[in-house]
């Protein structure tokens, strides 16, 4: 389905971004590898990233497995707004930490639907419907 | 495979659960965003997760490759060893990290043999058996 | 397809392989859970698995995006090119992390190109073509 697959190619892109600006704050704040720590600023945008991986690992399967059982175009919607909420978080993470609320609920909320859906279409399916 | 995929969105779900127990305690071990220790704790909470992640990017894919060519209901029953090892690891992790090898034991040979029978499976078929 | 297959177990045997050596050196360097830090060369064992963790939720998707549109014979290939480029990134992360960046070139590279060509091959069959 091109669809999924292109929502699935931007998620990782969108985390290979955020990846490169790691990178690229290591060196503006100055914390050499491997240390991740030292630098309020740069551990903002280390943990933009590493809770993007964190969401990316139940995200991707989670859109196969709704897809499997549902309309993928409703997946691939699902999966633009994950999109749009990761782009807020790492905003407003980098700007204050305590206002990232907003932006986590909405890419982590499409992924809990695409997960419980799939759990629910995969029952179903073995209950014989 | 509706097995499998029961299995996968459970695995998720706990990674899920693990999270929320993290979320939980940054505030009650006081440490707030970005921040990742401080707290003994708190750190605790946060391998556990950060392990289960390990685990699934191994595990996930590991489940796809061993149903491909072999029986996908003893890749489901592996799964459901998985789910039970990380369950001990977390409950075990937190009280004292010492006592965490039997649960990663459990949850990690399933993920073992997932993948070298994937392997194996692969090479074979490839030899034309 | 088998060789797919293959090179997605051998990634993840890698994987395992330096979560090993972490193991390992929490023991050889005195760094006993649930600290992550502490210890520089222990620190650079933890990175390269980190860091491997990092791309192997690109690698594993990107080349099954690939293979769904283009020839699965060059999608392994890449895989083997990225397979040693984590072995150079390892072994020179471990002696030097300055030292790191052509590893992780040769390992990041192919993983870009995989997503890109994957994207580019969902977007022209929406396309029609």
């Amino acid at each position: 389905m091109p669809y999924t697959d292109i929502v699935t190619a931007l998620a990782i892109l969108q985390f290979v971004w955020f990846g490169m600006q790691v990178a690229q704050a290591r060196g503006k704040y100055g914390v050499p590898a491997p240390a991740v720590t030292g630098n309020e600023t740069f551990e903002r945008y280390f943990r933009v990233q590493q809770n993007t991986l964190e969401l990316l690992i139940a995200f991707i399967p989670g859109l196969y497995l709704f897809n499997h059982y549902f309309n993928p175009l409703w997946g691939a919607g699902l999966g633009v707004v994950y999109l749009i909420g990761r782009q807020i978080y790492s905003t407003s993470y980098v700007k204050n930490p305590k206002s990232r609320g907003a932006g986590y609920a909405l890419s982590a909320l499409p992924i809990l639907i695409l997960i419980l859906a799939g759990l629910v279409g995969a029952v179903m399916r073995l209950a014989g419907h």
